[in-house]
């Protein structure tokens, strides 16, 4: 069922490698699925399909983009049970979860359609010949897409932000045909999922390169990808380190291109006292199932909890959660073993102390939980409380007060979310400090857990540097696609002749 | 009159060289006003005076920042004849030109505190406690500012995009301080549009550091500046050269932040032969005064005309336009030596012709106006043709039919603008270089000459690199306060309260 090759120009190709092979985390085990490796004639190949594709989708209608949209989702649906079942093996996720990012990755293709369809209205000025001293020519500001896209997989959303996931469905809803690096640790369940898109795409007769899948295991070939003239932008959800690697390579193009890097967040929290009183109980339930969840791989996973000195009762009862928690497979080994680098790392740090640790073993993709406390001065201290954890740790923060609170979070760096737990009448007194968080982040919660984000108009999925390499432009919600277009001024045209955008 | 002090938290300060002169281009001559050169000490105080201002003015009410604007604009033209005059002496520039860009950034101002008093509605979704099979929370989206921002002032707009011009209005709309690096070429000019500033900071009550001018003529300030960890964006309008120096400075900071580079233009024309046909003399009048006006300094003059071969009419008379046409001073030397060499080498490039040239001395600033003619072929050929040359001058490439134009079209590097002259019925057979011309720029002209750039909500300016750095924005217009604002999500807030954004 899984052939293991990429997907150019409308055709299936490569040669399977026994080499590569899709991988089993809860098993530590391979899967018997090859995959072939992209090199030089792929390249070639896809870019000019991609290129010639272009050509073709940027004047495919909108609603005929938003029947191909609608035609992926009805697509993955109708796959459901193969992707579930493939992806359960290839991540170690759980089914409810590979479900409801089934449903949510179908939900976004539906909201881009569903935008296409009802677009807002151009912004037009009419002419106003008789205008003193001069003439007004008649404008109409329109939107053109910008050319075929590199999307890089996310390992940690292989339906979501993956294959068929928000940055391909933004980028198509633009009129920008895609080129899909799929992630490593889940090439079946990418094949599964470019098969959708194949089969939507034939259905609604678009272009052959519209889209494209990859499997490339060598950095060199998406090196040589995203530098070459025919990608016009790149869209990745990864580690800051190979971020910044693509980041400056694309730097280095004659012509620079937009790069939209999602490079990691540690979501600070912080938690007022007298809030903490009278919730102590719901919130470290809730803190703990918001680290703990999906073994902690989220992006907006809280991974720095600023709480006031003292508060014994709420520490046991989140060492509760955390000490009766089970270890779990991670999506990969690779992560795994940094995990538990970096928790280590973070143990053997000054006035680091490890508060409690879930149950099992931690041999191979199997990781234990790790709740973490530490001082005000220490966080200001210790650069490594400022790097990403990604896994199911958290660190607690003692302050002493809300000044504290505020002075350690001028010190923090760009966050996709930041939150505060405070009742009401504590909330007035923390303005300042909602105020500093709001040079932070790309969205400030008020008493909510940062963990689920709802995909819709007003969300903003973005924030500040390392969060994202450009804070302006969100991965999630329908703004989306707003990364993938620029505008394009039509001046003195009659009765929108000549014009296409 | 002329202090030639920086404007700095409030304060004039520095010290005059007598090295430092302003200059006068008509006469060859400086003029009798010296400047102070900024160094460390000046750069450390205005980014500690233009930090702690952030911290006051993006908590300014939007109702207090239109005041603010609104107040420079009526402190600009209490200073009309004192602005007109000095800078009529240090540009060369006819007077009507003078108090014609004074009305502009005026209006620009104005326009800026128009949007602030009446702002579109934020997207706002409210929650949905009962949604299955989650609840939805309320989420609202909001706009921050990016904080400190430099601008480097234009050599060509020395109001409408200096010191009280349209980068600095977008960016104290947006509510962040501003740091206005004078150019060298008007820096009296600079310092009355600074006072009207100040003044109208002082009226209105604004933090001192809102607005920092700063006299600089080595480089090393500006990067240092522009490096600094305080600085959050940075707009520039000049040449390529200069532009992506400062550009790579930038991605080398461990913090990116964004550049708005506006760095050059060719704006081509495309005339179709029945239209040329119908229209030649009056065609022929208008591109003469589009590329002759202000001495060819506009961004948006053309400089590529892609014409029917054999228009020997419209050649006659265009020439008879460029040979009756005087030398003119430029904004500086500089600038003139720049065309005077960028025309001999287009003047030495095989299949080039120097169809017609000016009256008059080409002594100092002054330069003679010159019209260049060549091949389809040598256009394919010769990258020199694809190169800016800054002033009065432009090239006729003569094309064989329309197929040729849309094949040349296809070379073009980022333009701002691109304009297509075609009767009505050749308009609905030239739908194929439009949509190539779509590619090209940010502006799409029926018929009108690209110079000339309505201030309002539908206008581009901005185009593909190397017109701009970043083709997704526009520096003139409403939206160009979107330069310095990034969305930020409020999720759960009670009433709005605990949010300023």
């Amino acid at each position: 069922m899984i052939t293991g090759q990429h997907y150019i120009g409308g055709h299936w190709c490569g040669q399977p490698q026994s080499t590569n092979t899709a991988f089993n985390p809860a098993q530590n085990a391979a899967l018997p699925w090859c995959f072939a490796e992209a090199g030089e004639a792929e390249l070639h190949s896809l870019l000019e399909q991609a290129t010639a594709a272009f050509a073709l989708y940027r004047y495919v209608t909108h609603s005929a983009r938003a029947d191909f949209l609608d035609a992926i989702a009805t697509e993955l649906e109708q796959r459901k049970v193969d992707i579930v079942s493939t992806m359960l093996q290839e991540t170690a996720l759980a089914q409810a979860r590979a479900e409801s990012e089934l449903g949510r990755t179908c939900n976004q293709l539906r909201l881009f359609a569903a935008e296409l369809r009802a677009p807002a209205a151009d912004c037009s000025l009419p002419a106003l010949p008789e205008r003193q001293p001069l003439p007004r020519p008649a404008l109409r500001l329109g939107k053109v897409p910008l050319g075929p896209v590199v999307v890089f997989a996310a390992s940690n959303f292989p339906l979501a932000f993956s294959v068929a996931g928000g940055d391909t469905a933004s980028a198509l809803a633009a009129g920008c045909p895609v080129i899909v690096k799929a992630h490593n640790a889940h090439p079946a369940t990418s094949e599964l999922a470019a098969r959708a898109i194949a089969a939507a795409a034939n259905k609604t007769a678009m272009p052959a390169g519209v889209f494209t899948l990859v499997h490339a295991r060598q950095h060199a070939f998406s090196e040589a990808l995203i530098q070459h003239p025919a990608i016009k932008a790149v869209a990745f959800t990864g580690s800051e380190q190979l971020g910044m690697h693509f980041q400056r390579l694309i730097w280095q193009r004659p012509v620079p291109i937009p790069f939209f890097g999602e490079l990691g967040s540690q979501n600070p929290l912080f938690v007022l006292p007298q809030y903490l009183a009278q919730h102590s109980d719901s919130f470290a339930s809730q803190l703990a199932q918001s680290v703990l969840n999906g073994g902690g791989q989220f992006c907006t996973r809280p991974g720095l909890v600023f709480v006031p000195k003292g508060a014994e009762a709420f520490q046991a009862q989140l060492k509760q959660h955390f000490s009766q928690a089970q270890a779990g497979a991670m999506l990969t080994a690779k992560i795994a073993s940094q995990y538990r680098a970096g928790c280590q790392a973070l143990q053997q740090t000054e006035s680091v102390t490890l508060l409690a640790e879930g149950q099992g073993g931690e041999t191979a993709c199997y990781t234990r939980p790790r709740l973490f406390a530490t001082t005000a001065n220490a966080f200001m201290q210790q650069g490594i409380l400022q790097q990403e954890i990604f896994g199911p740790a958290t660190v607690l923060i003692e302050c002493a007060d809300l000044t504290q609170m505020q002075m350690l979070a001028t010190t923090l760096q760009g966050q996709l979310t930041a939150t505060l737990y405070a009742t009401e009448a504590e909330l007035a007194s923390a303005r300042a400090l909602l105020h500093e968080l709001e040079l932070h982040c790309g969205r400030l919660i008020y008493a909510q857990m940062p963990t689920g984000v709802e995909v819709c108009a007003a969300m903003q999925h973005g924030g500040p540097f390392p969060a994202t390499t450009d804070s302006r432009y969100t991965a999630v919600g329908s703004r989306a696609v707003e990364r993938f277009l620029r505008p394009l001024c039509y001046q003195n045209f009659p009765s929108q002749n000549g014009d296409t955008a």
